[in-house]
Order: structure tokens, then sequence, then C-alpha cells
């Protein structure tokens, strides 16, 4: 399926599907003069046969490893040694944390080279709608970026097979913060089609499902004043996680709207059945157990570098009124502190 | 005076006057919650009296010193310390390297912080307007940046008083450059008024007409397709010198801008009095011997690496029919050496 961005100009499309690669990265890349390829080294060992064959490939180092200034600035170095310009094409291939530091790069090298980002994970169903580009810093993930669309993005299911149990579970995450934006069908859908594994031959409703729904908040707001932090759903107590323990992304998200669903319970009186979730996510191979002794200030500490906060003693999180009803609310370091012992008690 | 910027969407107002950042600076700064400062370490010790009395001070490397990544990154992570929010502004206060990495940092901390830039050199003039953002890599000057808008400009020329001829020198070579690209009597009339010495009380309409003469190719063409490479004028030739020679910015662009006559004269039959402008050059100060001896083989290298270029064999230069009437042309690299070398002879 084909996916049609709305903005009022510079628009792209989402193509998704299964064996698209080869005909649509030859229809893009023909009236380029000069093609780059930027391949995360991991997925260029799974396809090398496909990969060695192009010119001017070059490898960056695998999934959030790329996501740092040092390996970004040395392939932009690579690429000037290429002796790129500004009117060739960089074609960024691997999962989202390729994706965002791929589409970091071009955005900035020569002051912005054309990309198209081939997404190779579940995860970067998510990652790679939007045009938000990234790379970590100490302080926290996704700190340096800019906003730049992609030319086109080219989904290619077939690439999902060579994924691991960790990886689509990571994906996966995601994909369950989409049904939860979209609304209670979705979310059940998804729960009874997924029970005990995730089938991912039934995904690809669920995934275009999640780039509509992405797309929705993404065109209303690209630069993320308003509406856009509602795909933030998870992630506040999400990245906190993800830094502090290790985790991957989607698996920190996971456990990350848990502790949503509790505090809207908390907080706007909702009655989410906690347990059913954490039965499910248990089910289909989430570790909930970090949720049990959490670092409580260490993660207060991160979650106050979010970059989605606006006042300084607050931090800003995404609750949900119902599924596909986010509300903001700014909740207090303190407030915050409770519900996070309170949380870990009932877990 | 107040120069308005002209684009669909986004704009600014170039503040340009003497004593005028006391009074501008509140106004801007008065609506933010928390406003951060980046300035020259330079610029701060000339105006400690007056700098000091600040929050939230960052003070930067010294000019092209701040235009690496490492700087640009270390005073990003000084800005997370600080806690800086979405929301804030950032007040950028130095020359134009200063400006460049100055305003590409504010364009990628947290995807992008408001920020205002206020000038404190001639040179700035030129790179304070147009929203294009940089730092330096190893294979040349401004290889990495983006396009992004300040919020205002405050150029007060009470910040000239302390620069060193040095200093004024760089500066004055944008003034040529773009008195060439506006017209006839503007280079007439700037010769006329700074011969033997660069006067700088006299230099507000020149400055001014610089700025209204570069806005006018910038908001027809903000991220350089097409007209904005005007700007680029003397600037080929004038990087590769830069880097080469580690000249000052604005004397690298005169001693380009001499090559571009002599370019203009050959390839387009012009009769620019070349003789006129090197001895009037070295009449105000500039060193035009670097160009008896160059390292042709060096210059060509550097040249081919600009961004500019979008053909591999070819170098692209603006040329001009007459003063302000830029014409384009690609030169092939055998082309651009024999005019090298017939251009060192003559000098």
């Amino acid at each position: 399926m084909d996916i049609k961005t709305a903005y009022n100009d510079d628009n792209y499309t989402i193509h998704v599907g299964h064996n698209i690669y080869d005909t649509l990265i030859h229809d893009y890349t023909k009236d380029y003069k000069d093609v780059y390829y930027i391949i995360d080294e991991y997925v260029y060992e799974l396809y090398e046969t496909k990969f060695s064959q192009l010119n001017h490939v070059i490898k960056a180092p695998r999934g959030e490893a790329f996501k740092h200034i040092n390996p970004v600035m040395n392939t932009i170095d690579s690429l000037l040694d290429l002796n790129i310009k500004r009117n060739s094409l960089i074609v960024v291939i691997g999962g989202g944390a390729t994706g965002d530091a791929g589409a970091l790069l071009s955005s900035i090298i020569l002051r912005g080279v054309d990309y198209i980002h081939v997404p190779t994970t579940l995860l970067s169903h998510d990652s790679s709608v939007g045009g938000k580009t990234a790379i970590n810093r100490p302080h926290g993930k996704n700190l340096v970026g800019t906003f730049y669309r992609p030319k086109a993005v080219i989904f290619d299911l077939n690439f999902l097979k060579t994924l691991d149990d960790e990886e689509i579970l990571s994906g996966f995450g995601e994909v369950i913060k989409h049904a939860m934006l979209n609304d209670q069908i979705t979310v059940e859908n998804l729960m009874h089609q997924n029970r005990r594994c995730i089938n991912i031959e039934q995904l690809e409703p669920f995934i275009i499902t999640g780039i509509k729904t992405k797309l929705r908040y993404v065109t209303e707001d690209e630069t993320e004043s308003n509406v856009r932090k509602a795909l933030n759903l998870g992630h506040t107590l999400g990245h906190a996680l993800e830094y502090e323990y290790q985790l991957k992304h989607g698996h920190a998200v996971v456990l990350g709207l848990l502790f949503m669903l509790y505090v809207s319970n908390e907080r706007l009186n909702k009655s989410f059945n906690l347990q059913k979730y954490v039965e499910y996510f248990k089910s289909v191979g989430y570790d909930v157990s970090y949720l049990n002794e959490l670092n409580i200030p260490s993660l207060i500490e991160r979650m106050s570098h979010d970059k989605k906060n606006n006042e300084t003693e607050k931090i800003q999180f995404v609750l949900l009124e119902a599924f596909g009803t986010p509300k903001f609310d700014n909740i207090c370091i303190d407030e915050l502190t409770h519900y996070l012992k309170e949380f870990q008690e009932i877990i």
C-alpha cells in the first residue's frame, strides 16, 4: 500500500508491502547522477549478495551505535571523500536508529541532501514516519536533531523476516502504542491476533494503521508544538528506562505504557485494567520485572531532561482519557515520585 | 534602520544602528522564560561589565575555533546542563563564525530552539543575514550546516569600535562583494569614500546596501538552488585560499574577487580594470602577494570539494557580466589551472 503524506508541500510516499524494494529503489534512484548508500553493517551482512553489487556503500555501526556524533561525522567525511554533491541522493537502509542518524546527517551535510529511507525493522515503521532526525547525547536520547523529510520511505516487509525475537518485541511496542492512540477496537484486535506470540504475518494491517495514525498527528503539527506530542505516549518513562537499563526502545515503551495507564487511572479517574495489560505483555514476551525495582531518583533526573518539558519543576506526560483520546498533563516531581513508588508495588 | 525580511512566513527584522542593543535585547527576551547567552570569549572579555551581569552565559571559543563539531557539542551539553527547553531563547553574540556555529547548534539542540544573533563584527553583516548555519570539516569550510532563521538580528554598530584593522579588512571584503553585486555606482562610491583607509564611520549606508542586496538574493532562493549562489562571488577561490593560507575570510574573498574579475574578462570578454582594483585593494591594506605563488593543485583540490558544485569534473564559478549582473559558469579543472597560472603571472 502507498500512503501519501498530506503536508502543504514537499509531500512524499510511504510504500508498504512485500517484495517492493527492488522495483522502487530503481525508480527513485534513476534520476540522480550519484547515489550513496548508508547501510547498517548488520543488515549489510544479512543481505550481502544484494548490497555488495552497489557502488558508494558506507556501512554504518549497527543500530543505536550509529546515533552518536562521532560515527555521524565520520560518515559525513566518508561521503565527502566520495565527492557527494548537493544534488546527490542518500539511501539509508536499516532500522530506526540507522534512519534517525542517517536522516540527521542527510539534513546537515552540505546543508541538506535528498534522502530515502528503507526501514528494515518493525520498530522503524514508527521512526521512519514524520521527518524527525536524531542522535543521542550523554544527557539523553534524541537531544540533537532536525526536522527533515525524506523523498520516500520504502518499507519492504520482507526485511522483517531476518529479525530476531527481541527486535520484533521492540517494534511491536510502537505497534501497541499506535493502536492505543487509534481506538479501543484496534487495541483489542491486536491483542486477539497476537496472543502469546507476535504473528509477524498478521501485522501488516496494524503497521498500516500505525503509520496512518502517526501521520494524522504529524501532519497537523510537524514540529511538535502541540498535538504531535501525543505520540510520546509511554515514552516519558520509556526513554528513561531505556537509558537506565539499556533496554530496546519498544520494550521500554511498553513498560512506559503500563505506567501511563496506571497514572491515567489515578489522575484522570479512569479504569484501565492494568493487570490485563501486564499479563498480555508478559505473555508475548516482555520482561516487566524491571518495573519492580526502579531507581526512581535516577529515572526522575532522566525524565526532567526530556526535551518535551516546558516547565522546570514539572514533567510532561501524555495520558489517555480513552484509547484514541490522549490528554497532556504536567506532573510535579514529587507526585511523580509517589506514582512510581506506588506503581512498583502493585506491578 | 530596521530591515524586515520578506519570506512567505517566519519573517524577522534585522536592526542596524548605533546604541540599539540594550533596548532591543530587553524587548526580545522579555517574553521568554529562560534565555541563554552564547558569547564569543573574546567579545565577552571586551564587554565584561555588560555581560557579566547576565544569567546563563556560555563563553564560546573565539571566532573560527567555534566552528567545529566538538566545541558545538560541548556547548550543547552545557545548555542541557543548564536545563534548556524547547521554548527557551538562545542569544548568540559574536562575529560571523560565532553566529554560524551558534545558529547551527540552536537549530539542532532539541531539534530547534529560537535564537537571536547579535553580530559584533563588520564581517557578520553578511553571515548574519540569510539563515545559513555552518561548521567546518577537514574537507573544507561550511560543509555541515542547516537553514534556520533567527527571530531577529540586532546589529549594533557600536560593537565595531573594538575591532582591529585585520577584522575590519576582513569584513570590508564582504562589503565590497555586495557592492559589486549591487551596481557600478555603489562600487565607485565605496572606493571613493574608503580610499587608502577604511572609514568605519562612513560604512553604515554600505552595510545597509549590503544587507538589502543579500536579502534580495536570499528571499528569492533561500536554499540556494539557483540565484542565491551569486552571493558566492569571489568565494570559490576565496574559500580555498582561506583554508590553504589560513587567511581571514573577507581577506580571502577580496583575493577571490580579483580572480573572478580576471576570469570574467577572459571568459565573458569583459574589460574590468584589474590593475585598478589590485591597486585599490593594496592601498586599503590587503596583501595580494599570496596570489603570486599559488599552490594550484591544492587549491583546485579544495575547490572541487565546494558544495556548490554539481558536476564532478567542473567547478562552479560566479562571474560578472557587469557590477550587479552575476553569471554562473562551470569551469573545467584544466581550464581553471590555466587561468590560475596566467593570473598569478600578471598580478
